[in-house]
């Protein structure tokens, strides 16, 4: 069949021209007469690869001399275990912001070497927000304060950057990095896994303040040491080097775009239109996130007649509209709009919102 | 240019006709209307291919009930530090064979958390050979024995099976997996990163006996649980789809060849093709390891006169013969020999073998 818009969580659609190129290259990368797959990551072409790839994640989000771009695997999951691993250096309390179903496996994760204060929480509210920075509870003497930038399965996002002065700020961005500029300089640790906005599954990207390196303990395994990693360029193992691969057209088209900047404009326009069809719709369809703090990336809604959603979904697969049906945790329905989904796949799931809830309203 | 036979030591060759399919279905997997690697992993489809490709480890390598397949990330080098996390349950004590670079990689990393009594060494000998089974100094208490099955650099491999008795044997294989039988029954563990025999970089495959899962202490992190990613089908996180996915092609691939008792035929056919050119070159080349413990899927070589050492890798490139050069820490040259590489690549091989002896001897 011809190509659909897909509006899957994760891994999700990545840009199209990228797909094109990587087909078109698949056995022959650069003139080499063997697949980008077949390439040692010691050969010069493979590290030439890396450094490109490293250059425009620091380009693209303008990363200061202060910070480390590291590529990784075992996506945000290991990293729930690597920042207190690597951050806590001797302390037995961090700051966790409490913001979603990802913000909760980061503190499950960490309750295993320290002492957790929740700084903050919006479970009471069903997440249906984050909180402001006045309604944070910040503990001075912390390692650190980690927080979910944008809950994909809640659909909330933050619209400023937590202020936890002298203390590390740690950010799991793994589903909005890219998708709009970041004041890197305020962040000790980034962290997000590529499958959303930077290229396929297996691949993680780390943004690490260097004086945040070599502080693991004895027993934390290499691999979990961001050190190990900074030290040799992420290459002390064998790097996952077709997603490397994938995540640099990502990059390259990201700045053909405009950068992120740019982007950000976009998944404005496209997700303001998807809310704006559900506000407008006298109830048909809810969203039931706080205005402010509404994803761009992610946005759960659901039916008032949830009885209709089956009927909803198999009309939008055959309008080629793939992929909307919700998290199992919440139910309902779900639309991402990653930064390589295009405004006229927005349109067309804006019309047939319209459509069915003309036909069934 | 049209394509080369690549002997990279990894990642390295893979069949063509698997590049063919994954170029073919780039944009369109399955007539689903995107790209595998847009695909989440939560899809039908997705978790139906990680599936198939555990049965396909299952089948081809006779693995029997007792044991667990999973696809997960890290590569080996994640794998030195798992090991001894969970098998050690409390132990002190684990044996290491010493046999080679990748042997020494996994000693340092487990004295992290027990001591390790080398029951082995061939050290002494620059690793030109392997220990027999008479030669093993097994301690009775250990919590597990660990050996590196084939050394890449060093190109030996072992033609046995250790026998430990009733302590769980642990295998490192990641650059001789699915090349040869295996009594998978043998083993506690065999571990093997995809990027020579399986795939893409970026996938481990780990073979584990059931009652050694669940073993960890509190502190283990997550991720690095063999039991988290057992209970959850290797879907706790995000797997590396597109690795896991072209992982399935090869090992469809490898079935259609008639399995590994049939790439084991053709795998002594090449290395002793190699081997023979080296040997008959009266000096000429020089393969330094015993002949009985010779690596099928590694043939590090020497010239006699080191001299000519660019020149030979400058008439090999020309000749379509890539990536020849040996490991920095032993120069000289390496052929890697993995399943994908056709008969007709070692032909190549050798007939500029005698070419470049005749001219320079």
């Amino acid at each position: 069949m011809s190509r659909v818009f897909n509006f899957s969580p994760g891994p999700g659609v990545v840009p199209e021209e990228c797909l094109v190129q990587a087909r078109d290259e698949m056995l022959d990368w650069q003139g080499l007469g063997y697949s980008v797959i077949e390439c040692s990551h010691r050969h010069e072409r493979l590290l030439a690869l890396m450094q490109e790839t490293v250059d425009l994640v620091r380009e693209l989000l303008g990363v200061p001399a202060s910070h480390q771009v590291l590529l990784l695997q075992g996506g945000a999951h290991l990293q729930f275990a690597m920042v207190p691993l690597n951050l806590l250096a001797g302390s037995t309390r961090a700051d966790y912001l409490d913001t979603g179903a990802w913000s909760q496996v980061a503190i499950e994760e960490a309750r295993r070497w320290c002492q957790v204060n929740i700084a903050a929480s919006s479970a009471e509210g069903g997440y249906g927000s984050v909180p402001a920075q006045s309604e944070l509870r910040l503990d001075p003497g912390a390692a650190y304060v980690h927080y979910c930038s944008n809950e994909t399965i809640h659909g909330v996002e933050f619209g400023y950057t937590p202020a936890t002065g002298a203390v590390p700020l740690v950010a799991d961005m793994s589903s909005h990095i890219m998708s709009r500029p970041l004041e890197v300089a305020r962040y000790g640790l980034i962290y997000a896994g590529a499958q959303k906005n930077l290229g396929p599954a297996g691949l993680c990207l780390v943004i690490v303040r260097e004086d945040l390196l070599g502080r693991c303990g004895p027993t934390t395994p290499t691999m979990l040491d961001y050190a190990t990693h900074a030290r040799a360029a992420s290459g002390y193992n064998t790097p996952p080097t077709f997603s490397v691969y994938f995540a640099c057209l990502v990059l390259r088209w990201l700045k053909r775009q405009g950068g992120v900047a740019a982007i950000e404009r976009r998944n404005i326009e496209k997700s303001q239109l998807l809310y704006r069809a559900i506000d407008g719709s006298e109830g048909f369809y809810q969203n039931r996130v706080r205005t402010a703090d509404r994803s761009r990336m992610n946005v759960p809604f659901f039916l008032r007649d949830q009885a209709l959603q089956d009927q909803f979904l198999q009309g939008a697969a055959e309008r080629g509209l793939a992929n909307l049906r919700g998290h199992r945790r919440l139910g309902g329905l779900r639309a991402s709009l990653y930064n390589a989904m295009p405004l006229a796949g927005v349109q067309a799931l804006t019309a047939y919102l319209h459509e069915f809830a003309q036909r069934n309203g």
